[in-house]
């Protein structure tokens, strides 16, 4: 019947975007991170986030905190996860629902870089702050698991995209990578992209197709809850 | 920085189970509801919970709080989603964090019933306390939209299960009749089920064969976070 003693409740942002990997040049996943400034954990790095007010909403606090501190505004915000195992944070307990995103590269290109905002490729991280390095793992899942790859694709690339990129996408969250043949055999029987008629601008020699994802332009389809606008 | 006017955290389940329908005997969705015996919505039906303890976990207080209030104790409770719109509930903020499980009918049997715990259809929910009647709608579509159902049915039946009766699952989950041939294709082209090359005991004339899910036990596997254990 009490709030005293319970916990205090934050919000925290996992954002994804597609990038090249500096050494090999491969489509890998990264994130931002913020270094914190206070302690616990001063000078670590950790996911955006802050606490939540007692009068905002759940999604627009973690939109608000992620533009604060990453400059970054995804269209799209979606719950994740609840952490709120004792023992997370030192002293208090804290309560952290976490968000997630994925951003197309010309967004990601907005965010804030400096000395306590960084991207780091996704399966190169640093000893995060708390348990944010569980917190990604449990995201990277999710988007590994995840069916409808053309959702992601459509996601981090945008409207259309070759079967190419697609790929790309593929093998940047699977890791791993994949015959090009056989993946355009699998891609057009799921029936879950469709081709435009166009093709890729600025190629001149057999510029390749361009394809759209088949339906909503969501990441993930919430239902009844309809899209967590920030 | 404060804990202060932040938001009471509770905890919530959604349990489902399948029972044939009184009327028609076709199997159907249940789900229990605890009356409440006191202020806000004096009188009306709700999902079981509590308020989270500050040192309790939360998957925890959630099996906690559904075993004092129902008897149930299913082997896995999973979380679904945490519900904390401003308004919610009348007076103070309360986010609820919602766990949901699919129980047998066995364990459904255990459940104390009584004039204050009661089983509804899922379909002919009266008007719930709170945004209750919003959180099963949200369960029921994660449920119809989650893609392996042989691991539902796995969830629902137990074991082993025979073709028909996984038609029942999907019939009470997507409530359609689905034509018993082209879903016996369907299951198996899809490689979700395993012939066990045993039968049904107890059918005199052709006992069907029983199939069983081909991998993890768990409703939806939970990846790096593991099964949430209450």
């Amino acid at each position: 019947m009490t709030s005293q003693n319970q916990a205090t409740l934050a919000v925290s942002t996992v954002i994804f975007a597609l990038r090249p990997d500096e050494a090999s040049g491969l489509m890998t996943l990264w994130l931002p991170l913020v270094r914190r400034i206070r302690e616990p954990h001063l000078g670590q790095w950790a996911l955006p986030g802050g606490w939540l007010p007692g009068d905002e909403e759940l999604a627009a606090a973690a939109s608000r905190t992620l533009r604060e501190t990453t400059g970054l505004t995804p269209k799209y915000l979606e719950q994740l996860y609840t952490f709120g195992d004792l023992g997370r944070s030192p002293g208090t307990r804290v309560v952290s629902i976490v968000y997630w995103a994925l951003v197309q590269s010309d967004e990601a290109a907005l965010a804030a870089v400096g000395e306590n905002v960084q991207w780091f490729p996704a399966d190169r991280l640093p000893e995060l702050a708390f348990d944010h390095n569980r917190i990604v793992d449990y995201a990277l899942w999710r988007l590994r698991t995840k069916v409808e790859y053309a959702r992601i694709a459509h996601a981090f690339l945008g409207e259309t995209f070759t079967l190419a990129q697609l790929r790309d996408v593929h093998e940047a969250v699977l890791q791993k990578p994949l015959d090009p043949a056989n993946f355009r055999r699998t891609v057009e029987a799921s029936g879950t992209v469709v081709d435009t008629g166009q093709h890729l601008a600025g190629a001149r020699h057999r510029p390749p197709r361009l394809y759209r994802y088949n339906d909503s332009s969501r990441l993930a389809d919430q239902g009844p809850l309809g899209p967590s606008i920030g």
